[in-house]
């Protein structure tokens, strides 16, 4: 397998965009990328766009070369890639697999979301379709409702506490209010959040993630040819893409995702590195028990310890182990489909130096976690300054 | 690249299954797939799953871990792809290359499609999702009617009539009459095709296909290793995947798809074999003008001459290039996600002697032919029997 690179990178400011549809939004961040990377329509080998559910949210379908088209490629393989939230993660992992085997040089992965247009209630049946529709949704579960279950448990086995969950929300709220793209740039308080209105009882309003519109790109490239393009490629280090059940029933248990845990293992394998040596990274945070879970799921932490870890303030901007400085999901936002592949900008932003007052130290290695539904998909990535 | 082989497939009969839902008819595929491949669950080291609009037909997303998980397949990349009808054939195009080269040695590629819980008003807009929502299809176009433009323009530059449409439609029927798995079997004659309920002047109900619930399941290999799990493995001459603008209005012409034309001369280069060559053909007869235009542009005659030739008999079962033995789209039925692979079952069928009443007797090079839209994404498919 060849060394594969991000060579250039593109995004949309995150938030609710009235006059952008689902297309402009991606065909904006595409040509960012192009432009990013300095390469012209006719070089792209390969479309991949991730993308949940542009279809149920905005009724147009067949997206991939319909944006791709937008952009002017046309007459190479578009292919829209859906993995729930994590569908811009999948997108990227086919891509750097078809990248790293030697089937093509030059690939473009955006990953869309327009979710403003729709209401609330629609919005949140739309999202239910990424677990278990006949079954947990069905039974009136949604989203906040699943994962308060999750944290519940949490709390249960692990002593996780709402203040712990609290230090999450203010955390990524303060990194997403130095973020000029993100949705919320808002700076909350700890009782701010303990106080929020419920959504999901233990969760309140801070403790879910956002309904934005949005859009993020990546080019890849073999490195070597990659160093052609720009004197700042970012290397993929290791990534992986694992699933498991989609309904909690079938799970063992909630409080851990052996998808997360086994994408986390084969990527750390394949880059010859381990948790202790990622300097940042970027997780999945639709709810604030998510992210706690990913850091133990990732090894940063030992299973229960995510909690204190996180109150104790090491994951914050100036920790010892940076977490979602971009904002996250909490702050910056979350367009479904886009999320995977923002998480990979936010990644090069910081290492290419250009991240502004969230700008870290250490950014050699950087990992980014997408999760898909309540822990069905995984893919983790990690990339290094080349 | 590695040689890559079929080592197994399995679908499900096409038509209306009210007791059935999406999952488990893409699980019955999967399983008599995995049966027909004498391989476990445990040995599929990555699922593709080709699914169109599953979430807004039955609200179910994120359909690849869920589909995967209850045909017992955990802990690997589960991804769905999405290419309007080219969506399985767009699954198997990446699947292939992934195997080719050297990803993956044990793929299991999917399609699947639940239509019939929708009224007919509903799945109209459903399909209308594939074409350009914002331009045609807001103003008021619908598939039937992109398509009846598309046979209006050909009859005016090539002298195609409704004779040769219908005659496509008869043929059709009649191998569908023989296919146990279709979804309608029923023999029409040359007057009930012309005097069918108008949809969109020229075009008859009898020139329009079906809407259909089914799923099809196929099994890729590197070659050397199918021998051992199959003494008939079909290998996989040439595949390619291209694309074009989505909307019609965008094309220079439209009597001609360029994305077949190109996807049909990378999959001839790669192959090493021409038009004449090709044994048998499953082209994607979504409308009876798409497989007059497409036995143009895939080759097997020249411009303009696939209505004569259609209504000449060639295509038929007998005749000297048979394409559609299976009954396409049209009398098999189109579960849209699942055409793609479903084709390419049909292939198999015939190239190893299964095909029961409607066996040929020359199957040693066919090819299937998968359209998305008015012509945005087409997948060409060579195989040969190995």
């Amino acid at each position: 397998m060849r060394e594969v690179a991000i060579a250039g990178f593109g995004k949309t400011p995150f938030g609710a965009f009235a006059g952008q549809d689902i297309c402009s939004l991606a065909v904006t961040a595409t040509r960012k990328c192009m432009e990013n990377g300095h390469i012209q329509p006719s070089q792209v080998d390969a479309f991949y766009l991730g993308n949940f559910a542009g279809p149920s949210f905005t009724g147009q379908n067949h997206l991939a070369p319909y944006v791709a088209g937008e952009a002017g490629i046309t007459g190479v393989p578009c292919t829209r890639f859906e993995a729930a939230c994590a569908s811009s993660g999948a997108a990227f992992f086919h891509a750097w697999s078809a990248v790293a085997a030697g089937v093509y040089d030059t690939v473009l992965v955006t990953g869309v979301e327009k979710m403003t247009s729709q209401t609330t209630p629609k919005v949140a049946e739309i999202l239910a379709g990424a677990g278990d529709m006949s079954g947990e949704m069905l039974a009136g579960a949604t989203f906040p409702a699943l994962f308060a279950m999750i944290a519940h448990r949490h709390m249960h086995e692990f002593g996780t506490t709402r203040e712990q969950m609290a230090a999450v929300a203010v955390k990524n709220h303060a990194n997403g209010a130095l973020n000029p793209d993100a949705h919320l740039r808002k700076v909350i308080t700890i009782e701010q959040a303990l106080n929020g209105k419920p959504v999901s009882s233990p969760l309140t309003v801070f403790d879910c993630s956002l309904v934005s519109d949005g859009a993020a790109s990546v080019l890849l490239m073999p490195l070597d040819r990659a160093r052609n393009f720009t004197d700042k490629p970012i290397r993929v280090r290791g990534v992986a893409q694992t699933s498991d059940h989609v309904a909690l029933d079938k799970k063992e248990t909630i409080t851990t995702f052996p998808a997360v845990r086994a994408a986390a293992e084969k990527a750390y394998r394949m880059s010859g590195v381990t948790a202790a040596d990622i300097d940042f990274a970027e997780v999945h945070d639709c709810f604030t028990i998510a992210e706690i879970i990913a850091i133990e799921d990732l090894g940063f932490v030992s299973k229960g310890a995510g909690g204190p870890f996180s109150a104790a303030g090491h994951t914050a901007l100036r920790g010892s182990k940076p977490v979602n400085t971009s904002g996250g999901l909490k702050s910056k936002g979350h367009p479904v489909g886009a999320t995977g592949v923002a998480q990979l900008c936010d990644l090069v932003l910081q290492m290419r130096g250009e991240a502004g007052a969230r700008q870290l130290e250490r950014t050699r290695l950087g990992l980014a976690q997408n999760l898909g539904g309540s822990g069905a998909t995984c893919v983790v990535t990690i990339l290094e300054a080349a």
